[in-house]
């Protein structure tokens, strides 16, 4: 009997923000879609993280990743590089964000090289990089059991067609309200699910910042998770990659096929991860935070939604 | 023993709408606050209406209403005026929309007289107006289990202390995220949640549109609805109102006192008949709907939401 725990690939970006809230400023916060991914996903899978930093990158954050299991053997420093930098403020209504720079830095060339030992990964999930470098990355595997993508909008302006060829091989893809409404051309978001998984993968995930997510099935079944109403948000930055990371890492963990149960159950573990993740800068709260609280929040999520099956007549 | 069905009294707006959609235009779109909650809670209490109406007002809404079971001793019609009309354009995104032409006609001397066999009315929902107004119709009640009520921007603007007033004797208030930003002051709804049940609703339900609503309960609990994710919205004319009815039906029809968890059956009951109305022009969907349709929407609704309470660790 193979008692191997299923390992979870993640490839995506690792960076420095500066982020800037009506409330507060975190002039080095690390960020980056992989980062957070895989200190959510950690609580649920063994991780393995493919990325790229300069030298300027924290040692505590090596260290912090490390702590939680995340093996960093594909975690390329380039010598003399600077890691990837962006710079955003949000609005009051700490939804809506200002882009104030961004430094791509050593993220420009990043070429993704797995190591030999992770092609057998059994999940992957592909961070928002450009398509073809998504789609280099499953190439390089063997056979991956299941596969989730990310995306943005740069991507479906300049690169759909390549997009749209990846797309054909994932089972999950997670993206958000807008790039759904870009991507199908569609305003009403059922007729852009439906546009999307037209297009090839399997399931969808639409997510909708505070107002939760959405998951569209194989089976034609939409599952509605609400995000938790929160007395605090932070910081959102890294909320939909927290969210990936505690879906993802969900699955993994389960090391079954993804029936819609458990996809189900999938998107409360990224709802709760989500959730976290905007109660501090950077990855803090995910640092802090055991499987303890994980599951006590979990059960909240299991409260908020909870009603009697009645029958009416 | 007494089999009597306990009787849902809702004071409003009647009025006839002229509204404009991307797709399409309803030149005599009837609506009105009264109108589409009495349509909606006629699936699950008998209603009483009190409003008023011009000459103006067509037949064969008096009609639909009786119908639909809507007692309207209460509906006064003042001879040589004109019912309230509106008339609104809706955006693309079918959510945020402009007011063209507002004509209170009859509805601006408005003074809600009960007959004498409605105050015994043991549910009493008090829609959208003047608060003085509200407080002068539960005034005229003996001695309602339960009351409900809606308010907009412009009392909480014009007349805050009076609005403050009625709500210190109200069970549940029904805004949208918007009015509840506005009457607390307070960005964050959790917080402002907090706020307004201070001020002395015991139940707060705040409405969020196509991403459903929240339920703020006087034991200090949350529950949140998911808005069906509908593939047509034709208009969203009278979701809140259809809300409210459903919910409000509800909790008459079952002629308890409302616990958490009747609550939210309600809320459920209430996102229901918000999800019919939307689906047509005026109440078009909800005459045409039965109470088995009202049933399966709601076992959509437990689909929608359901998923296995799992143990993470």
């Amino acid at each position: 009997m193979n008692t191997k725990r299923p390992e979870l690939l993640v490839v995506g970006s690792v960076a420095i923000d500066w982020i800037i809230t009506p409330k507060a400023v975190r002039e080095e916060s690390v960020g980056g879609s992989a980062t957070y991914f895989a200190m959510a996903a950690s609580f649920f899978a063994p991780i393995r993280l493919v990325g790229v930093v300069g030298e300027d990158f924290p040692a505590s954050t090596v260290q912090d990743l490390k702590s939680s299991g995340v093996d960093l053997e594909g975690l390329e420093t380039i010598t003399g590089g600077k890691t990837f930098r962006w710079k955003g403020r949000y609005h009051d209504n700490m939804n809506d964000r200002t882009t104030l720079e961004t430094h791509l830095n050593v993220f420009e060339h990043f070429q993704p090289k797995l190591p030999e030992r992770y092609r057998s990964s059994e999940y992957l999930f592909l961070g928002n990089i450009q398509p073809t470098l998504q789609r280099g990355v499953y190439e390089q595997m063997q056979r991956p059991r299941l596969i989730g993508m990310d995306t943005m909008n740069l991507w479906i302006d300049i690169a759909r067609d390549e997009l749209v060829n990846v797309l054909g091989n994932v089972d999950v893809l997670t993206i958000n309200d807008e790039e759904a409404r870009q991507l199908s051309g569609e305003d009403n978001l059922v007729k852009a699910a439906r546009a999307i998984l037209e297009l090839g993968p399997r399931n969808l995930v639409i997510k909708r910042g505070e107002y939760g997510a959405l998951l569209f099935d194989s089976d034609g079944d939409i599952f509605a998770a609400p995000a938790l109403p929160l007395e605090e948000v932070v910081d959102p930055t890294g909320a939909g990659d927290s969210f990936a990371g505690g879906f993802m890492g969900y699955l993994a963990g389960q090391g079954v096929e993804p029936s819609g149960s458990v996809l189900r159950t999938a998107m409360i573990c990224g709802s709760v991860m989500a959730s976290f993740c905007v109660e501090g800068f950077s990855y803090d709260r995910l640092r802090e935070i055991a499987i303890d609280d994980v599951q006590e929040r979990f059960d909240r999520f299991a409260k908020l939604t909870d009603f009697t099956r009645a029958s009416l007549a």
